[in-house]
C-alpha cells in the first residue's frame, strides 16, 4: 500500500491489505471457468465461516450492504407476512425504511440510539403479535458502535417458531456466528467490512428451504435472491455482470482472513485495537457512549466534549492531515464521533492514532479532564 | 497488465488498461471529502460527454448495468403510465421483465433476434397507443451486435411528445450521443463498457425536471434514483457505500477516455478493430448474422460453421490457450458466437485473434469455404 493514504478508522470501507488491492491488477472474464470458480470458493468459505455448509446456501449480490439486505428482505418475506424490527439506531431503520417502500407490513421495537434490544423484548412483542413471520435485527449497529444480544434474540425466536435474519453488515467475519445453531434463517453481510475486501458486494447466507420457497416473491428484478442462485447454481455465473476486481479482491481477503486463525483471530486483534483504543482516548479526557459490557470490537462512538474549542470539522482535519480518517457521529441525542477498528490496524497504527487525537486537542486548544469510563445520558441497562 | 492474462474479446466486463487497474491501488474514505471530489468530477464528465450539461444530472448507482436500467425505469416511470418497449435481443427483452416485476404497463415491438425497430414502426405504436407516456430502446444490442438506430427513433419520439429512455450501456462513451439534441430524458449506461472501467456501478444521465417530478416513485430504496441525487447533491456522497476503488478507477478511464480523444477517438480504434477483425474473419470462411449497415463497433456475431468439426466449447478454449476470451451467442434463430471489439484492443491483439482463431480452426479439423459477407436467415431490411 501507499504509505501516504490515509488510514480509514471507519466501519468501512476501511484499510485493505496490499495484497488484496494487487488481485484486482487482473481483468477477468465474468463469463469464464476460472471467473466462476473465484466466485463458487467465495461462497463457499463464507459458508464455511457462518457455519451452514449443510443447511445454508450463500448468495452474492453486487451493490452494497443495503442493497444485500433489500434483497433479501424483498426476497424471503411473502407479501402477506408481518414482521418484527429490532431498531436502536440509523441501520435497524433503515430496515423498517425498506420494508416501508416495499409495502411489507412490521412492528418495530426501537429502543432509541444506543440501548439493545433484550431477549424478553422480543419475546413480548411476538406474544402480543403472534402473526409474526419474522424477526430482524442489526448484529452490530455501527451507529452507536454496540454490539446486540443476537444469542438471546436467537433462542427467543426458536422458542416461538418465528425466524431471524440477522444483518451482520459489520460483525460477520469478526464476530462468531453459527447460523445453523443459532438459528438463523438469514445473514446478511458485505465484502468491504470485518473480512477487509473492498466495497462492491454483499451477501446472504440463507437457508436453503426458505430460499427455494421464496421464488416470484421479490419486488425487483436486480435484487432478485432466488433468482440469483438459480441461475448461480445452473451456470456457475452471476446472473448480471459482476464486480470481477471486488471479487478477486474478497477472495484474497478471505484467504488473508483464514491465515490470521479466521474469526478468531481477527475478534482478537479487532478486540485489542479497540481496547487500546479506547484507554488511550479515556486518557486523553474522552468519554465512550456506552458502557464497556456493550462496547463493540468494530466501531466505538466517543461524545464531543462540552468545549467551545470542539469543532469537529476542525477536529476531522487535523487528525486527518496526520494520516487518519475518524468518523462522524450518528447520534440524535449527544454530538459524538465514532472511532472504527476494524481494517489493517494494528497495535502501530492505533498508538499513531491517539498521538493524532492529542495533536489535533493541542492544535484545538483543547484540554479536557481525565474522564469516567462511560458517560451516557442515563443509565444504560445491564445484561 | 500482466501480460499472462487473457484478453477479453466480450462486451464487457473489458481489458482495461494498466494505469485504470492501478488506481485501485489505494484505499478511500467514502465519506471523505477527497473521494467526494471524485465522484463529482466522474458525474461532470459523464454530464459532458452526453451532452447534458444545461439540462440533465448525472447520477450513479451501485450495481451492475441493469441494476441501473432497473433504477432508472423504476425510479422516472409512474406506476400509471405506459410504456413502448422495443425489443431486438435479449436486452430489450430485459427491459419488458424489469417492467413485469415493477407492475408497470407496457407494449412491446419485438423484431426478434436481430432486426432493427424502425422510426416509422414506433410512429404507427405511439399513434394506436396515444396513452403512451415512454418509449424504451437499446442502443446497442449486443446479443446480435446491432447498432440501433436511435436518431430516427428520437425523432419520432420528439414528434409525438413521448419521453425517450435509451439503455446505451455498451454504446455509450464510443457512439455519439447528445442528449439535449436528440432529445433523450434518460440514458443509462455502465462503468464497464466503453469508457474501459472496472465493473461495479451504473449511471443514468435524466433530465433535471423529470428527476425533480420523480420523488417517491420508486419501487426500491436502494434503487431509488431521486434519493440518490437528493442525497449526493446535499452531500457530496453516495447515498449508501460506493465501490470506492471501482470510482478511483472509473476516473482514471475517464481520463484515458478524454487522452484519446474522446467518444471521436474511441470510435474511431473500435471501429478499426471491427473492420479488421470481421475482415479477418470472413477470410478465414466465417459469416457475420448481419449486413455491414447494421454493424455495430462493440461486438460482432459471427454464425457457428454448419460443419460437425465445430464445437464452440472446443473452440473457445482452444482459443483461450492462446490468451483470448471470446463470448458465446445469444441468438434464438442460429448458433452463433461473439466476438467484442471494446476495451484495451488494438490492430496487434486483433490480428493475434484472427490468428488464434485460425489455428483453433486448425485444431478442431475445421475448414470452411470463404463466405459471403452476411449470411442473415432472411433478407434484413436496409436503412
Amino acid at each position: 500500500m501507499n504509505q501516504q493514504d490515509p488510514y480509514l478508522l471507519t466501519p468501512g470501507p476501511l484499510t485493505t491489505s496490499a495484497t488484496v488491492k494487487q488481485a484486482m491488477l487482473h481483468d477477468w472474464g465474468s463469463w469464464d471457468d476460472d471467473f466462476n470458480a473465484m466466485t463458487a470458493e467465495v461462497c463457499r468459505r463464507l459458508l464455511d465461516v457462518a457455519g451452514g455448509a449443510d443447511s445454508h446456501v450463500c448468495v452474492p449480490v453486487q451493490g452494497s450492504g443495503t442493497f444485500a439486505v433489500e434483497a433479501t428482505l424483498g426476497t424471503l418475506i411473502a407479501p402477506q407476512s408481518r414482521t418484527l424490527v429490532l431498531m436502536n439506531g440509523a441501520y435497524g431503520q433503515r430496515i423498517g425504511k425498506i420494508l416501508d417502500t416495499l409495502g411489507r407490513a412490521y412492528v418495530a421495537i426501537d429502543k432509541g440510539d444506543y440501548r439493545p434490544p433484550r431477549g424478553h423484548e422480543v419475546a413480548q412483542a411476538l406474544a402480543a403479535n403472534p402473526d409474526i413471520g419474522q424477526v430482524v435485527v442489526v448484529h452490530c449497529e455501527t451507529s452507536s458502535g454496540i454490539l446486540n444480544p443476537i444469542g438471546e434474540i436467537a433462542e427467543v425466536c426458536r422458542q416461538a417458531g418465528v425466524r431471524l435474519i440477522i444483518d451482520s453488515m459489520s460483525a460477520f467475519g469478526a464476530l462468531p456466528v453459527n447460523v445453523a445453531e443459532l438459528p438463523c434463517a438469514a445473514l446478511v453481510s458485505s465484502a468491504n467490512k470485518c473480512f477487509e475486501g473492498v466495497p462492491g458486494f454483499g451477501f446472504a447466507i440463507v437457508e436453503r428451504e426458505l430460499l427455494a420457497a421464496s421464488a416470484g416473491q421479490c419486488h425487483s428484478l436486480s435484487l432478485d435472491l432466488h433468482d440469483q442462485w438459480q441461475y448461480m447454481t445452473k451456470s456457475g455465473q452471476w446472473r448480471y455482470t459482476p464486480p470481477t476486481h471486488v471479487v478477486a479482491a474478497f477472495l484474497q481477503a478471505m484467504k488473508e482472513h483464514a491465515a490470521e486463525g479466521g474469526v478468531d483471530g481477527r475478534l482478537a486483534r479487532y478486540t485489542r485495537n479497540r481496547d487500546r483504543l479506547v484507554a488511550g482516548l479515556r486518557a486523553l479526557g474522552f468519554r465512550t457512549l456506552l458502557v464497556d459490557e456493550w462496547l463493540s470490537p468494530i466501531i466505538t462512538t466517543f461524545l464531543s466534549p462540552h468545549s467551545p474549542a470542539f469543532d469537529f470539522g476542525r477536529f476531522y482535519n487535523a487528525i486527518k492531515a496526520q494520516g487518519f480518517l475518524i468518523y462522524p457521529g450518528k447520534l440524535t441525542v449527544a454530538d459524538s464521533f465514532r472511532v472504527g477498528c476494524i481494517g489493517q490496524l494494528h497495535d502501530e497504527q492505533i498508538d499513531a492514532v491517539i498521538s493524532a487525537v492529542a495533536a489535533a486537542c493541542q492544535e484545538l486548544g483543547l484540554s479536557l479532564p481525565v474522564a469516567a469510563p462511560a458517560e451516557t445520558p442515563d443509565n444504560l441497562e445491564t445484561a
